[in-house]
């Protein structure tokens, strides 16, 4: 590795009194746009009597951050010009909202993607009023908001949205402000940590600054309330070195403190510069990156007191200092003499525009934070190169007559796309790459890493860098990922199934940016969002209780059903045309449940690639029903592990009862269960009919939870008959046949639910059905005893069982001590 | 406040030649049953001759993390012993189930609550089968493991767990063993900062332990590839004073190791009694709490190498090292050896039993960690004094007549409840207690704070000791309540609705511990987990999408329905009687979700307490059917603002057409809609009919997804008549009826939906329902130029309206910015 020399390596010069005279009105212009969004309906620049009809029936933002917020702005934006830099702003605390409108309206960029809101009195007018106000702008950062990729909303994610952005950029800088309240979560508390996994050469800086304005809604933070050198040894021990810096106390001259700290951020934008410069691979050290304690008042510039009570640096300024300000004639001349005191008439001219000085401050065009291109990650967003996984297919000459692990052979294929897109594609994931048997990859890539390396064969595949990313905190992945795809790249998430659900906020809220996002035009889509959970609920008889749950499904379809997509492939060929697929979409989510076992086969890649983009299918081969007639029973299957013990059933069936016409559907795109008038993937009624018909009993085992599939399906005409087996939140350390036997979904359960469903069967084989009552005791009673399922459930054979060697789907829910 | 005088003063002394002896053995014995218990099927104490069948045909278990932890439990057992402590284990590795249940086999516990694992080779061979065996105990440390409140699944709540059991057991230590995998999670890294949050007098002390054994699963883990100066400083930086021990390398003599290690434990143990010894109060510095950093290897003294590849101290140890050692002689052999190596001739005496020397040395009986009663939480349970909710009811003297904020009068009760529990009772939450309107509480109680006090009012109601316990971390809140309800208390807590989300997967874990537990003989039912969720989706208008989520009741009726509840309280008097049936409740999660804003009341008291009682009901003076006729269509409503849409279109109907007989319904037990069969709350299908008739229309505004109701009552008989109304995932910044608005949930479509599916009504109400959308035209439009929703949405009358100034609902959907 050598150093990275296109970092610029400008040093700061000191801000002279003209610059801190230029950057001081940059900051009063954005503070007063701020307050005038916040509390003003019309008159935006006072210039006509103010009264109480101009202010806002219902004051709704918060000011508390946003001064702070405006004033970090205007000094990124003079090291930004003065330096060349090719930066970015990520405000961790998002609930500014005001404050970075005003700065990318300050820009200019708010009225290009925005026209109506021009660079005048009038413009000013519609930029306060749409804040906060219905059909206008939501309160905090939000995807209206140019430049942002991080939504102000649920806090934690700031430093990790960060690192995703800057990961495989090297020339980027992430500004990110961490608000101190933001700072006592738990994702935002491990993502310091980062740094241990940014490369210096490939990828770009992350200067964060830690914004101690003190207070939360009704609480000091912490980190403000420890002294000074605990939180000095924190940052150090989080791998930074921290620059301290306070200001807006104590009536101090505004010149001062911008003098001050322009040169506390000259100082941290050289350090970068030096490491930039220096070489870098596994035997330099980790380099110290600088940091920023920006300590100062909430509400700084804001009431002192309002009532008699401190205002300026409390918590009382969180929100809306002047709440009443319509109310009373004391609150109105406050909210008047505090946007006067910005001075405004120094701000702007005479038909509202900003002065150029004052507007000259900016960087130029794609340099703006609010313009940078990959804010809009879809604006830089190339289709990845994809090889064909046809190429990966596993031979299936007849159902079942081979077995493979699914996420092996689609590992392979990862392996191809790793290599053909060395810099636009990640694999995220808490620890787990191996364990789900995607490790070909590790032929052509490794895991980033920029802690400490040990000689020895433990650390294979650790470099400094690397495709991969492990870090043991699905937050730390989701966050990474969902800014690396929002930055316009490429990538997916691994994770144990069960635990998935640690992301579900994480989740929610990416849904809701993309939904929103839909919705506006300048915004361009980006890569869609790919979970593979394939350490699943049926495979965690080791692990046991608490690593079973199914659930995510249930959370995800709650979402738009434009953006959702959940695939359950039932075998490797089917899970190679899935994941193709998946990597291609934009602005979806796509969740994707296949396992990592030995399973049988079913599909050959030509069956594959029609079944699954049909999305269901009938598998003519498994049933037993004649052309032209309706079925007697369908047995519905979706997930890989339901499948098999359908068609077992299947398989009994067709043996002991065979006059039974029997019909078997496979569903791998779960969606299109719903009505096509719920979603975009749905069926019709008459496509549902011509699957599942109107009127016969239907037996459905699933992956999951069992109502799902009933929530999905409850327009249908025949779902009265609709019986379904799932999960049913039984489980516990045992064998992987007993999973499916104490949630009812094994093969001997599913065909007494056939005998019990099917009237023309009447009692005339109450012996079978004893007789699979009695194979579930006999099976239980076996494992109890050997620890191990019987032969019989392991060694069964679909087809004719003719060629056993060739037929025998050996070892699918076998002894095989998976321990991950 | 003065010192705790209590807490033992006993100071440590060196480890003598024979207690390093004893200690060692110990160790030995815990190693040896734990290696046991992974891989031994029979012939426990190899007295016999080792074959293949001996071992289990399926290993399953982790290996990496157990000695390092039957390490520290031989450790903590002598200080116990020689201190007098009272002190629990809680096991951050919680994958290490072998250890902590051979320790507490050791120490008799385990034979005690299961009395078929005896003593002697018998009991032994038992204790090996069943682990992880079907039919036996889970892998990881369980509720079925003696001594647990710690579940070993999902990582990273060992010390917020920890501090939760300490909080109000001022003389309990909490041995809190952190894994460094489990280090990297987002909550732990956060969790350390718990001791800003813990009273030295009022509280126990929490001792974690930094188990940096280097290794997850396949990676070094970060915490381990650090420079120790840097962990260091992160540790101070955390408010700790850390001790280094490394131990287990380069071939130490063992007792040398003890010896040692036990001079570091009685360091930091004579450093907490010096500070539990001195003064406290709110000048009294913070005190800096000892940690220990543990570095030891992964897998310590298990096989060097296995096949030629470093096992001892590598990841390749995280599980099962010996993989296969059944299917090779030579594995067989290492497997002998290793079991050997721990010399269990010199530990079991010709019986089995352990020898008495050795057992001598851990505490007696419940000192012994694995028998404290708080580890049995119900075993120390006791009922909260519940002052007469009553006591706090508002009048109604007619539906609709009187406004209250449903939580500030629960607020109220809470006080009084607050001060008749001074010790068992606490409310948790991120920052919102008093912006929910819980504000009275302060009138007895303060937030529990241990960080830097400023001398201004803003730090009102912040003190050193305190029932309220806010920091802005979910996860911390969420693992503390639990760790309090664990250990026998009572508590709630509060949360936006959309950010409970974030605890989905802690919510999950604790389900299935107190699934699991109804299950254990030994385990006595502990307090429910209650949840205040009063931020809700509809009052969101202001915060904006990000913050409107109702999805978490979905999340919670996926678990086991004997163990979940959830309530949607239509006004003041129901919620507080619905409350007071939580706080009585044993074993549940209660999600209650009711507003904080201005709602009317409908129920008096007594009639609240009848609705609650019976979980839902016709509200006849809300409807228009006769006696004994059945209505021409039921209106069914569950949550505040839903019963608002309801009652105001039921009201439209009412005075527009008068002959329609309509039906309201509302629900406050959600569980009531469920068959009887599916949930103990459920109501049989006849009684489901009397509500909701069987071929009526029925129109249902729900608070959440509207699929939720439709999940719920698939099987009912008049399902396909259901129209449901809810969230539909619109919503933005505006105003509150613009919200219901969105999602077609408000009384003028709820009116057009009546009008669409009362097939009597035929075309003749075309008018109206032309009327009704216009309406829904002029409202958007008023809000959005005016920003307030229109007069007539917010005071309508509910009645006559003949007495206004009486009957008036003004303001329920007003124009209060709430802005929290």
């Amino acid at each position: 590795m050598t150093a990275h020399d296109t970092w610029p390596q400008t040093t700061g010069t000191p801000l002279d009194a003209e610059g801190a005279r230029l950057i001081d009105a940059w900051f009063r212009a954005a503070n007063y746009l701020s307050v005038g969004q916040i509390y003003l309906l019309d008159n935006p620049l006072l210039r006509e009597e103010f009264t109480v009809d101009d202010v806002k029936p219902r004051l709704l933002g918060h000011w508390g951050t946003t001064p702070g917020l405006n004033f970090l702005y205007a000094h990124f934006n003079r090291a930004i010009a003065q330096r060349g830099l090719d930066a970015l702003y990520i405000t961790g605390p998002g609930h500014g909202g005001p404050g970075l409108v005003a700065n990318t309206y300050l820009e200019g960029t708010y009225t290009e993607v925005y026209p109506t809101v021009t660079r005048d009195t009038a413009g000013l007018g519609r930029l306060f009023k749409q804040f906060s106000f219905p059909g206008g702008i939501p309160s905090h950062v939000a995807p209206e908001t140019p430049g942002s990729i991080h939504e102000g909303g649920e806090l934690g994610y700031a430093l990790s949205h960060a690192y995703g952005a800057v990961f495989d950029n090297p020339n980027l800088l992430a500004f990110t402000v961490v608000g101190d309240g933001e700072a006592e979560t738990g994702p935002l508390a491990t993502s310091w940590h980062s740094n241990k996994f940014v490369n210096t050469a490939t990828d770009g800086v992350v200067l964060p600054v830690l914004h101690l304005n003190g207070y939360k809604i009704a609480n000091p933070t912490v980190l403000a309330r420890i002294p000074e050198s605990e939180l000095a040894d924190l940052m150090r021990g989080y791998g930074h070195e921290p620059f301290f810096f306070t200001g807006g106390f104590d009536d101090e001259d505004p010149l001062e403190t911008h003098q001050r700290f322009a040169a506390v951020l000259d100082e941290a934008l050289d350090a970068i510069a030096r490491i930039k410069a220096q070489p870098e691979g596994k035997d330099a050290p980790r380099p110290v990156w600088p940091m920023i304690v920006f300590r100062t008042p909430k509400g700084w510039t804001g009431p002192e007191e309002v009532d008699g009570k401190r205002t300026e640096g409390s918590w009382r300024s969180h929100q809306v200092p002047l709440a009443s300000a319509r109310d009373t004639p004391e609150h109105l001349q406050q909210l008047k003499d505090w946007l006067l005191s910005y001075r405004p008439e120094e701000l702007f001219d005479a038909d509202g525009a900003l002065l150029p000085e004052i507007a000259a401050q900016a960087p130029q065009g794609e340099r703006r934070m609010s313009a940078n291109p990959v804010t809009n990650g879809g604006l830089v967003l190339a289709g990845l190169k994809l090889p064909d996984f046809r190429d990966h297919a596993v031979d299936v000459e007849e159902p079942g007559a081979t077995v493979s692990e699914a996420t092996r052979t689609l590992g392979a294929w990862l392996r191809d796309v790793v290599a053909a897109n060395p810099t636009t594609f990640r694999i995220f994931g808490p620890d787990e790459t191996a364990s789900n048997r995607l490790q070909d990859v590790y032929e052509v890539t490794d895991k980033q890493w920029n802690a400490e390396f040990h000689d020895t064969d433990d650390d294979d595949h650790l470099d400094v860098s690397g495709r991969v990313m492990e870090m043991l905190s699905e937050h730390q992945c989701q966050g990474w990922l969902e800014g690396y795809l929002l930055t316009g790249r490429h990538g997916m998430m691994s994770s144990y199934e069960a635990f998935i659900h640690i992301v579900d906020s994480m989740f929610n809220q990416h849904a809701k940016w993309l939904k929103v996002t839909n919705q506006i035009e300048w915004r361009r889509p980006i890569a869609s969002l790919n979970y593979l959970l394939s350490s699943h609920v049926w495979r965690q008889d080791h692990n046991g209780f608490s690593h079973q749950d199914p659930g995510f499904i249930d959370h995800v379809v709650n979402k738009k059903s434009e953006i959702i997509r959940v695939y359950l492939p039932p075998d490797t060929n089917t899970l190679l045309s899935t994941f193709d697929h998946c990597l291609r979409s934009r602005q979806y989510v796509n969740v994707v449940v296949a396992g990592k076992q030995p399973n049988p086969n079913w599909l050959s890649m030509e069956e594959a690639i029609k079944h699954c983009t049909r999305g269901l299918g009938i598998w003519h081969w498994a049933g037993t029903e004649s052309d032209g007639d309706d079925p007697d029973v369908v047995l519905g299957c979706a997930g890989d592990i339901p499948t098999i013990e359908v068609l077992a059933a299947a398989k009994i069936l067709r043996e002991a009862i065979p006059e039974l016409k029997v019909r078997v559907v496979n569903v791998v795109d779960l969606m299109r269960l719903q009505d096509a008038d719920e979603h975009p993937h749905g069926l019709t009624s008459r496509e549902f009919d011509t699957y599942f018909t109107p009127d016969r009993p239907v037996v459905f085992a699933y992956h999951g939870y069992p109502w799902l599939i009933h929530r999905l399906t409850y327009r249908r005409t025949g779902h009265a008959n609709l019986h379904v087996r799932g999960f049913k939140e039984e489980g516990t350390t045992t064998t992987p046949f007993d999973m499916v036997m104490r949630n009812d979904l094994d093969r001997y359960h599913l065909v007494m639910d056939v005998i019990d469903r099917v009237p023309s069967l009447g009692s005339r084989y109450a012996n079978l059905r004893q007789y699979m009552a009695d194979q579930r005791i006999m099976c239980r009673q076996y494992a109890y005893t050997h620890g191990i399922d019987h032969p019989e459930v392991n060694d069964w054979v679909w087809g004719d069982g003719g060629d056993s060697t060739e037929s025998v789907v050996a070892g699918t829910q076998g002894t095989g001590g998976d321990n991950e």
